[in-house]
C-alpha cells in the first residue's frame, strides 16, 4: 500500500506527424484539464514516436524512475496496420501476452462494417485484416466501448495503472469518459489520496501582482498545498490544490478577498464567452460586432460557442476605411481626422453596427496589429476597443507587445473581457 | 567521431502551467518545424514541471539512453526567480559551475532598465535582484542577444549540445535565430549528415490513398529515406526525408506525377492564404467574405497574414436569416424555399458580398456546426460553401464529421483550398 499522496500520472502521445510539426498535439491538453479535474497531479507529458522503441523507453523510463507515477496515460498507436505498436509495447511492460478479447473483435467487426456505409469498399477492405489485431489487448485489460473501430482499455499491473487510449481527439475523449468510470481508475483514487483543487481566475491584475500577494501569503509547494500561477492574455489564473482542503480554502478565501471585483470566477472553468451568452441570455439582448484589425477573430470566438444564435445577431469585418463607412457608418470626416485607429473611431464602430444590424450590444475593435503600419504616437500594438449598450458606452485603450498574431488574440481576448465587464455593469 | 547519421534532437520544456491544461505548449511546434527544415530528426519532447528534479531526471533520461541524441534543447525556467531552475539542472548535468557572465550581466541590467520605460517603479524593483541571476550560465556557454531579459544559450559538452532558450514563446523564437547562427550548433551538423528534407502537399486526395500509393512505392522507414504522411483538414501532407538525396527525390518526383493537379506545393511551407495573397496580388483584385457556421473565422484566416489589407477588402458575419437578407442582399424568399444551409444561400452569400463591397471576389459559407440543427436531410457537418469571381461561381457541399469546432475549422480550411483553386483556374 503506497502512503495517501496525490496521485501522480504520465502521459505519452505518440506520433510522428506530431514531431515533424505537421500537426499541434491536442490530447495533452485535454487530458491535463481531466486530470486536474480529478485532483491527479499530471507529472509529464512525452510526446514519441509511434515506433516500438520510443514507446518502449517512454514507459520503462516512467516505471523505474522517481516519478513513482500511478497512472501511465499512452494515446495513439491502436490502428489496423504493422505501424501500430502501442499494444505490444505495453504487453511487454506488464509481462502478459496479447491476447483476442472476443467481444471486442465483434465489436470492431460491427464497427467497421457500420463505417462501411459511408466509405468505399476499398478503403472497408484495407480495415478488416486490421479488426484481430485491434482486438488483441493484453491479457486482463478491460476495454471500453469505442467511438471508432479502437477500443481503448485499463490494466493495472501491480500498483501502476496503465490507460490505453486511440489516438485521433474525438475517439481519445470518448473512450476517456469510459476509462474514467471503470473500477481500475476508481481504485487508483481511492488508493491514494486526489487534490482538492479550487481555481481563481481575474481580470485587470497583473501577474506580477498577484505573485507578490502570494509570496506574502504563503506560495506553498508541497503535497498538501500547490500553487501554480498563469496569466494569458490578460487573464490570471490561480490554482490552489492539495490534499490540505482547510488550508487550500483558507488561501482561496484570502485571495477572493484580496483581489475583490477582479475576481469573475472562482471554481468556474467555463470560457469568458459563456460568461457573456449568460448576461445576454438573461436580459434577452442581442449581439453584434464591428472588427478592423482581428479581421473576424471576436466573432469566430464568440460563436465557437453551440447556441450563439440566440443572442449573436452577425458581424461586419471593416477591415478597409471604406468599408468602414459603408457597413458601419463612420464618417469618411472622422477617419480622416482622427485617424482609422482611435477612440473615436472605435466607438462608432460599436454605435455603428448596433444600429446597423438593430441589436442591444454593439462592439468595435481597430488597431495596429503589425507588423508595419506603427508611427510614433500610434506603436504597433496600439488597439481601441468599444463596446455599446443600452446603458452607454464604454471605451478602453492597449498597447500589446508582441507580434501580429499576439496582438490579434490579446486584442480579441480584451474585448470579450469588456463586453463581460459592461453587460455585467449593464 | 560519431558515424554520418541524421542529426537526433530531444526537445524538454518546462513548465507547471502547461501541465495543468491552462495553457497549451506553443514552443514544441516551432521547434519540430525549425528542425525538420534543418533536417534534424526531432526524436521526443517532454514537458515537465518546472522543479530541479523533473528537468534533471529528463536529461539523465536523455543523456543515458538508447536515442543517442546529439541536441538536447530545453526551454523555460530561465527566470530571474529562485523558481528558474534550468542553468543549474544544466550545469550540474555537464559537470561545471554557474558563472556570472559580465558582458550578458550589462545587457540583462540595460534591458531592464529599458523595460523599465514601460513599467511601474515597483514592477522594475522586483527584477533587479534577479538580474545575477539571469547572468548566471554554466561555464563555456556561448549567449545570445536576449529579446528580454533572460538570455538564451548554447553549450556543448563531449558530443552532446544543450541549447538553453527562454520559455515565452515570442522570446524563444528570436533567441533560437541566434543560436542557429553558433559555431556550436553549426558544428553538429557538419559532425552529422542532416537529412535531405522534401515536403510534398496535396489537396483533394484521401488519406488512405497516399497511403496506398505509399505502400506500392516503397514506405521506407530508415535513415535512407523515412516518410511520414499526415492528413490535416483536409490537406495531405507527405515528407519525404534521409541521408540517400537521390533515392528521396525519385520517390518525391514520382509521387508528383502520380497526384498531379491535386499537388499545390513542393518543398513550400507558405500557408495556404499566401498562395491566395499572391494569386489576388498578381490580378490587381481585391476579396470579401460572407460567413454564416464560421462566425468570421475565414475572415480572421485571412487576416492573418501581414499586408492583408493590399486584397482584403472586409466581411459580413451574416449569422441570422435577416442579417443574411439585411447585409449580403440574399432573397428572404430563397432561404424560406431553399433553407439557410443550402447551395443556392452559398451563392447567393457569395455574390451578395461581392457587390455590398464592390470587390473582385467574395466567398460564401453557410452550414450545419451542430450540435443542434441537424436533420435526416441536412445533418450536422453539411456546408455548402460558394466562390464568386469575375470568370464565374463555384460551388462545393461537404459533410464534415466532428464536432462543432471540427466542422467550422475544417469549413475554413475547405475554403480557403476552393478560392486557391478557384484564383488559380480564373
Amino acid at each position: 500500500m503506497t502512503s495517501r499522496r496525490v496521485p501522480r500520472a504520465v502521459a505519452i502521445i505518440t506520433g510522428d506527424e506530431l514531431l515533424r510539426g505537421f500537426i499541434q498535439d491536442a490530447n495533452s491538453g485535454f487530458l491535463a484539464d481531466q486530470l486536474r479535474d480529478m485532483g491527479v497531479e499530471l507529472a509529464e507529458v512525452r510526446i514519441v514516436g509511434d515506433d516500438f522503441d520510443s514507446i518502449g523507453t517512454a514507459i520503462a523510463d516512467t516505471t523505474r524512475g522517481p516519478l513513482a507515477a500511478d497512472l501511465i496515460i499512452l494515446s495513439g498507436g491502436l490502428g489496423p496496420t504493422h505501424d501500430d505498436r502501442t499494444s505490444e509495447a505495453v504487453a511487454l511492460a506488464v509481462g502478459r501476452e496479447l491476447v483476442v478479447d472476443e467481444a471486442a473483435l465483434e465489436l470492431v467487426g460491427a464497427r467497421v462494417r457500420a463505417f462501411g456505409r459511408m466509405r468505399t469498399p476499398e478503403e472497408v477492405a484495407t480495415f478488416t485484416p486490421g479488426n484481430r489485431k485491434q482486438a488483441s489487448l493484453p491479457r486482463g485489460a478491460t476495454w471500453v466501448d469505442p467511438l471508432g473501430t479502437a477500443p481503448g482499455y485499463v490494466l493495472t499491473s501491480e500498483e501502476l495503472t496503465f490507460v490505453v487510449l486511440p489516438g485521433p481527439p474525438p475517439e481519445l475523449r470518448h473512450a476517456w469518459k469510459g476509462v474514467r468510470a471503470t473500477a481500475e481508475l476508481q481504485a487508483v483514487l481511492a488508493r491514494t489520496a486526489p487534490a482538492h483543487e479550487r481555481l481563481l481566475r481575474m481580470w485587470g491584475v497583473p501577474e506580477s501582482a498577484a505573485s507578490r500577494t502570494l509570496d506574502a501569503t504563503g506560495h506553498d509547494d508541497s503535497d498538501a498545498r500547490r500553487v501554480t500561477i498563469c496569466a494569458r492574455d490578460g487573464e490570471v489564473e490561480i490554482s490552489v490544490r492539495g490534499t490540505d482542503v482547510a488550508s487550500v480554502d483558507a488561501l482561496v478565501d484570502g485571495l477572493t478577498t484580496e483581489f475583490g471585483p477582479a475576481v469573475f470566477a472562482v471554481d468556474d472553468h467555463r470560457s469568458v464567452v459563456e460568461f457573456i451568452a449568460d448576461e445576454l441570455r438573461a436580459r434577452g439582448w442581442m449581439l453584434a460586432t464591428c472588427e478592423s484589425c482581428t479581421g473576424g477573430q471576436l466573432g469566430s470566438a464568440l460563436t465557437e460557442v453551440a447556441g450563439s444564435s440566440a443572442w449573436y445577431e452577425g458581424g461586419l469585418v471593416t477591415y478597409s476605411y471604406a468599408s468602414k463607412t459603408l457597413l458601419a457608418g463612420v464618417p469618411a470626416t472622422l477617419i480622416a481626422s482622427d485617424g482609422a485607429v482611435s477612440e473615436s473611431v472605435a466607438r462608432a464602430m460599436a454605435e455603428g453596427v448596433r444600429a446597423t444590424l438593430g441589436v442591444d450590444v454593439g462592439v468595435g475593435i481597430t488597431g495596429i496589429a503589425g507588423p508595419g503600419g506603427g508611427t510614433e504616437a500610434k506603436p504597433v500594438g496600439t488597439v481601441h476597443l468599444a463596446v455599446a449598450t443600452p446603458a452607454g458606452i464604454v471605451h478602453r485603450q492597449i498597447r500589446v507587445p508582441g507580434d501580429r498574431s499576439t496582438v490579434r488574440r490579446r486584442s480579441s481576448h480584451v474585448a470579450l473581457h469588456l463586453l463581460r465587464e459592461s453587460l455585467r455593469d449593464a
